[in-house]
């Protein structure tokens, strides 16, 4: 229990990300008919809506399911026990989706990282190159390495593959909503996302972009045996916005207005709004003394900070104190990173004060749990932005 | 839209059910850390609340997914491609449930009802007895089809198999926590229930309860690839409260205010409940001279009531009628009996006004709509309800 | 407690009224700075929302008060000790006027009535002829006796009147935005309201609609001694949407949402489904074989219907049964009907089901109590409701 | 419109505070029958809690008003037109209650302070020991000036006031609930307060704690001509915890919901943490270089800091930066002080991060403002904070 209980506890995790309170009132609220005008109305409602996120004119289908759910129906939609599929490994998602291509049978490259840089278009490219009988059907990238704080590069893991036939599948999970995502100007087959990161949203949704390649390779036999996740029905009941199956409509109805928020705030502003905490968060930690996780400058994540504490100290302990003393939750180090590095979320609805007060939460923490750093992170973050942007 | 807009829509389907407000108030709040320690002291709470609901000592399991989910994790994690499974044609569910498991592979077997009653137990232990060899896998039951207002009678069913190997697996999505359900006592192996119905939650979680027998066939090798329904990884996790995934956490928080405020009521009161105004209900159809669906009175429905329209009359015309004139949502007949049934919701959180109320909307309806009948329906069902209990 | 607890209460009192989801949702939002420009915009729109609903181009006042609040007001910024006011004696609330009426001072004037009927006009216009120097400073009427469910008819009141200074004051507490009111065209010069009837708001807030020249008789000297209750300064602040003190803002969210609300559906649409409902309990009283406690059809309440029980039988036991086995509130009687009549509420808030609803709890409600009646009032009020406006 | 919308506004006035969800969500429901046995209990509970907050075993009173209602009704339930009372001028809302104490034609005798110090008993014992006919009725002393963020020391006032026979009257609006305040134990005859301070509930109501004292003088013709503010019909009804009108009841969920929470914090804990945040506050403003307005030590305000802009520059204009920039509202200064002080509020619900964030949102301010300040008020705040308490 924090020594201060009054107020509102601090949720500086990478997702679940805050929920605004006009998602939240969205949602209190009795269910419908899910077989009603009323409901198919809303299901048309946050179809199109989805379309102007993943800024695609194709094809969205909507999973109760968190987003591991929306991985395996990429996968079970699109291949076969036995197919080859190319992964970067950048990071603990990356491992986690690479571990369930395994489960379903799939014949697995991987390449790998260092968990401080994003995929390799390169890399991408050579193998691809050398794929001359084309086995390869699938490549797997995630866009923004939620356990790295990475992201790679999507339009040019596109150009890497030239006219190499594989599906592109991207997890978006973390990105999409926070930065720039085009599923149809990048040319991505399948883009994978869930409702708790940049959307707003309480976890339990996930989401799916499809192109037309994707949808014809899962018809006519193609994809595994599936029932739940067959995009087939979906798609086809969403067209009237309707769902095979009683919908998570509470979790519609927070969609729908969380969107709306954000078009309100205009897409350009979120963006904006997240480079900006990104940059303010990365001055702090840099004020501290303390090494961020990623290498790449351009590879920094807009909703998600990883920094390393220094070695000889624990991160958990880190986030306890700060839990315990500051009523702060950070999210923690994943799997290769384990106890190296805490991250700082500041992905989806967060004001600038809420962004700051995180931060003093951080520096005050690391002075509390006796872990080497500087003053002064604050006063940085608070440097850059006093100013006008 | 109605005539009268002002007031509470009267959600009469058999589910999504009514939401208290005690548990729309539960949800409307800002998410946690899924990995802290105030989430895993919920996952206990909750796990250990569904263990009290299914009467179960033994393993429960919380998927993010509709009901269908659950189904689907029932047969991939212990059937493989090729078993055989014996299938009671109860009705729509048991249907899609049939369809579900020929798109697995399975081989399954079928007995045909005719939608007017339970499953025939007669029948099962006749099957089962000509199966010399074992090859019959599983028995699917489902205890109250939703579709048709017939329970099948699962001690029964049980007690037919008698010494056969197969599992015995029932749909209790809308029985549960309408009526007495006993997956310990009963002997079943793999029990599936969903939370928008006698559960009073929104749609979005499902929830299995797997006996030994059941987890064990699951194990080493059995069932088929599968990864997001995998039992094991979400029972390890559930032990400690989390999960393998982001968990739909809000309908957790619903979910624990929803088993509480049904602890507080009594499961036999609300049972008692349930029943008494099934046959409330059922008053007001004989007295209407409209004829039940279900042809059996030991296997009346406690959360739903399927009625049949006079030939020659359209259920959904009716329904329609009512959504207009008197905003209230009734469910629809399904598959085979499209168009012919009506069917009156009346499980989970519902007082006794808000089911007369309904009452007088078929009523009203009925006149509305110019089916035939006979006035005096809520009058039969008044005189039922206002003697005591 | 009820013998159902299930679900929902049935608020059937005549204020408070039920409260729409939307409204409650309006106030589920932390306060804002009241000197800030958030509510000087909100204070500018709920004023100008006020305005509509009294059909006034006036001056408009809100107290954060019961309706109690605005009576004072009322008279201690327009009349001083000693002053002549006239009242007509027409129930509870008109009593009490008086009563508070006496304690400032004030020479009171009583027309009596037999709490069945409205206030006379003729009695009226009599005893303003024969003032003929004038003393009567002000003259009282209730628009909807909340107590005995009988209106005055304020037009004849006004035309009675004739030429004579006397202010006119009404008390619309129960009868605004339950039916047509015209503060400007029926010429009134004060009018009494509050938030927790017609308007569909939580109890707190009083409404005053202030004519030019009650605002000229309480200015330079005129009224009481006053503070909290003084126009001038409210009127003041009101000008650019801010109040004199920290005013009950939440109230206020749920006012503009309320009025809204009443806006998207339409005034017209609003008074007729609150006359249909009314003349649907009339039904079921007559056809119960009970009395009602208005025997003015003229007069008949758009938002309340008083019925009395027959001599020798308790209202207020009705009520318990009522409550304890249905979960309804009823309004009780008061003063010189206690125990004599009980009122239905039907204003706000309500759809025909919940209506029809209600009444299956009297009609149960006096079958349990054994209070001597005969079926059918429902089956009245549903013929009634089921046909076509 | 703030730079950046998103996330919470910060609210940082000295009333309304910020209100829990928990309070918040108390107030989300439909009302209740408010003569009905619910409302009595709910009525008697919070007389209950609110003895324990003004620690008195005498009476208390819950007015639906602001808190300058219950000014009001303190006079008139006690005095007379040409009754004289004393008062120190120590700010804006002891000149307001002046002012009000005036329009009752109230005898006011004014002691003078520089609006930087609290009340000076010493001056108070003063005139009352030259008052050898105790025309002095009563003297009246604000607690915590809001205004000013002094605090006047009510036992050394009523030592001051040694066996004069003048009622102590006390405005702890802003102090009740943020720290120590002993109705009994300091013998004060009447204390007023509001709900929308440290009591975290939304503005709308006040409360009256009332010595036996006081309410012999209320009684036997005492005090002046009133009606709502009678202190008689109120201490009856709440006795049975009921109201003489409509009560204002979500405000009155809010408050047990409120008062639960402090206890579950523990009072001493509240006081403990609103002293440590003023303590925050303060050391912010010294390392920017900025004045206190409060020049006396012992006097500081556990609910709010005013700080004193440096000559020529205007707190208005910062406090317009402030909330354009980072979405955050500060209070204003008011009276003689206004546009020379701003106010940060540190009452009620607040936890540590969120009192950081506001005063990095200040820091930020005083920079984008151009208000001449030093760097580090933010840094000496978290150094305080980070050390254990």
């Amino acid at each position: 229990m924090s020594e201060f209980v009054s107020g509102r506890h601090f949720l500086n995790t990478p997702g679940p990300s805050n929920i605004p309170d006009r998602v939240l009132r969205a949602m209190d609220r009795n269910g419908i008919n899910h077989r009603g005008p009323e409901f198919g109305a809303l299901g048309r409602s946050v179809i199109g809506q989805l379309r102007e996120v993943f800024q695609t004119e194709g094809t969205v289908g909507i999973f109760p399911s968190s987003g591991t759910g929306a991985w395996e129906a990429a996968l079970v939609n699109t291949l076969q026990p036995g197919d080859r599929v190319l992964i970067s490994r950048t990071g603990q998602f990356a491992h986690l989706w690479e571990q369930m291509a395994v489960r379903f049978g799939l014949d697995v490259m991987a390449l790998e990282t260092d968990w401080r840089h994003g995929a390799d278009p390169a890399a991408i490219e050579q193998v691809l190159d050398q794929d001359r009988e084309r086995r390869i059907k699938a490549v797997f990238v995630v866009h923004s390495e939620t356990s790295t704080s990475c992201m790679s590069d999507i339009p040019a893991v596109r150009a890497a593959m030239r006219d190499h036939p594989a599906l592109l599948m991207v997890d978006a999970i973390s990105s999409l909503a926070c930065c720039e995502y085009q599923h149809d100007g990048w040319g991505v087959d399948v883009t994978i996302a869930g409702s708790q990161k940049g959307l707003m949203v309480p976890p339990g949704l996930s989401f799916t972009a499809i192109s037309d390649r994707a949808l014809t390779a899962s018809r006519n036999g193609g994809g595994s045996r599936r029932s739940y996740w067959d995009w087939e029905p979906l798609v086809n009941a969403n067209k009237t916005g309707f769902f095979p199956y009683t919908p998570a409509m509470h979790l519609l109805f927070a969609l729908q207005e969380a969107i709306t928020m954000m078009k309100e705030e205009g897409f350009a502003n979120v963006f904006a709004r997240h480079a900006r905490y990104a940059e303010a968060t990365r001055r702090a930690a840099k004020a501290w003394g303390l090494e961020l996780n990623c290498l790449d400058p351009a590879a920094y994540a807009p909703g998600v900070t990883a920094i390393r504490v220094p070695d000889g100290h624990s991160a958990d302990k880190l986030r306890n104190v700060i839990l315990e003393r500051f009523n702060m939750s950070l999210g923690n180090g994943l799997g290769r990173v384990e106890d190296k590095v805490f991250r700082i979320g500041h992905m989806g609805d967060l004001g600038v004060l809420s962004l700051t007060g995180a931060l003093t939460g951080v520096e005050m923490g690391l002075r509390a749990a006796g872990i080497p750093h500087k003053a002064g992170g604050v006063q940085a973050a608070m440097a850059y932005l006093a100013s006008p942007t």
